[in-house]
């Protein structure tokens, strides 16, 4: 599949570049490295997202390359759609008459593509793409070894996912000997934090709650505190990752109040129970051991039938269990 | 010097391995590869601390290799001392009759031993311990393999610290093809709190305080929260990670109150200023950007009195920056 990307990218001049809607490392650094490698071998490239790029990802070089817009302004003969699940992920519209190339790492991926290469041993569509520019034979240069370099640390969680291969580690070493500093990469988008948000994290900490039997841990986010911090969109994501820290959780949520009676909640989980399968039923979407979605209701009822889907998901998993 | 230490080690039969007190994740999983290579080549190897390993590295493999003595049974004839700017610090009496091997990666090493392989650019103690073995002709196991990985893992923040170089990436796609799963060793070090640790950091966070210039930041446990709570030794150690993650802080401190007017305070520090120092002044020590040290007095006397020399390190940077 890799092979028939190449000849098309050198059989072809005009492409473009998009992904998901509230984009993230990995489809960011995979977009600007795809772009910079097509136009080092004379490609004309555009790259348009939804959503514009998180104030975190700002500082990455080349970054400014992502253009913002719902519609795009004319038909791309190739474009390609990277760690989309599904296309309307994207939200674009104009995408119809296009030639598409759907590289992705998902399992749940529906295979929309004219070309889908999609494969779930990938730590991140970062990685895949080092290895088509490898294939296509195009020279690094840092700004790509560093595209690559933030795609692959945010969506293996700092190489602690179970998606960390022997590969996804070489794959790294090249690229420091391109030229990417891990300690300013790291510096970005781990140690840049406004001092606001870890204040903000203290309060939200004492909202730790967790299931009697020890699998289910979740954080709460009331629509005030919020709205006194004003947190920029992204800045509070993460929070989810402390009750998944606790031993023995499977499961963790964090139920964020958007507004009145609308909670964003947010999944996460070790091993083999699907959140985007319980993120799903509530319309929302994601990976497998990391989702989202929305639902609206007051608190007591939203926790009440997302923590029943996930106790569903969990039993399940037990019958399954060898 | 490698090679000098690769000779002794075929030459002779009888070895001590030991490392510094409070051992933490690069001292013990070095230990421990370097113990199985050597049983593997059939020598006769101890292993012991002056301290008992910490709760969290117990699940390691082979990690019950490691013995707890202040005075040695007999004298060693050869001592591997890993990890120790200077050899008090391993606590143990009785090294006086061994011909010492100094294996250490600080700046600061005293050069202590009769043979002294010192290298300021290993990420970990655990990439020099690999590069030994390597040397030796040892094949690696799966027990060693995590060892390596769990000193470097720790010793490089995850790879987020300036000592991650393509060399340890190199090394760690090798440690995956030997047995190494990723996410299993994140899992044990780093997934594995107790829930009573996220909460005291709720309230841990709350006492957040920050420099007016934006470039020293530091949490403050009090003994009755430390009291109510008791955390393990080294639960509450890393919190001082926090405040380091704030955009512009170059410095930052933990002030725990482990008795009555008795401090332990914990310093990070990025690039340039060498928190050691710090430490030093107050009878501590440590690494160049990781130090702590124990002061004594009332809260508002010793945060003023650290508080400043870090201000006079900051100036002093400041003065020799080009």
């Amino acid at each position: 599949m890799k092979k028939r990307i190449a000849e098309l990218i050198r059989a072809r001049d005009d492409f473009l570049i998009t992904s998901h809607q509230n984009p993230d490392g990995d489809s960011i650094g995979s977009q600007i490295a795809l772009a910079l490698a097509l136009e080092r071998i004379g490609k004309k490239v555009s790259v348009i997202n939804y959503h514009p790029i998180p104030t975190l990802y700002r500082p990455l070089p080349q970054s400014e390359k992502i253009r913002v817009s719902k519609d795009l302004e004319r038909v791309y003969p190739v474009a390609f759609v990277l760690e989309c699940s599904y296309i309307e992920r994207t939200g674009l519209n104009g995408l119809e008459g296009s030639y598409i190339i759907n590289i992705d790492h998902h399992r749940q991926n529906t295979r929309f593509g004219h070309i889908n290469w999609v494969t779930t041993k990938a730590a991140a569509v970062g990685e895949m793409i080092y290895d088509l520019i490898e294939l296509l034979g195009i020279e690094l240069t840092s700004a790509m070894a560093c595209s690559i370099y933030a795609a692959i640390i945010t969506d293996t969680g700092s190489f602690h996912y179970s998606n960390t291969s022997a590969h996804t580690f070489d794959i790294c070493s090249e690229l420091v000997k391109w030229g990417v500093n891990p300690a300013w990469i790291a510096d970005i988008l781990y140690y840049s934090n406004q001092a606001e948000k870890i204040k903000i994290l203290g309060e939200v900490l004492s909202s730790l709650e967790i299931d009697p039997n020890g699998k289910i841990a979740w954080l709460t986010i009331p629509e005030k505190s919020l709205h006194y911090h004003q947190p920029s969109w992204d800045e509070t994501e993460d929070y989810v990752v402390f009750p998944q820290s606790i031993k023995g959780v499977e499961v963790s949520l964090l139920f964020k109040e958007m507004a009145s009676n609308r909670y964003k909640v947010s999944l996460r989980s070790r091993g083999n129970i699907d959140v985007s399968e319980i993120a799903e039923k509530f319309g929302g979407g994601g990976h497998h051991n990391a989702s989202g979605c929305l639902v609206e209701g007051d608190y007591l009822t939203v926790r009440e039938i997302v923590l029943q889907q996930v106790k569903k998901s969990l039993k399940k998993q037990k019958l399954t269990e060898p």
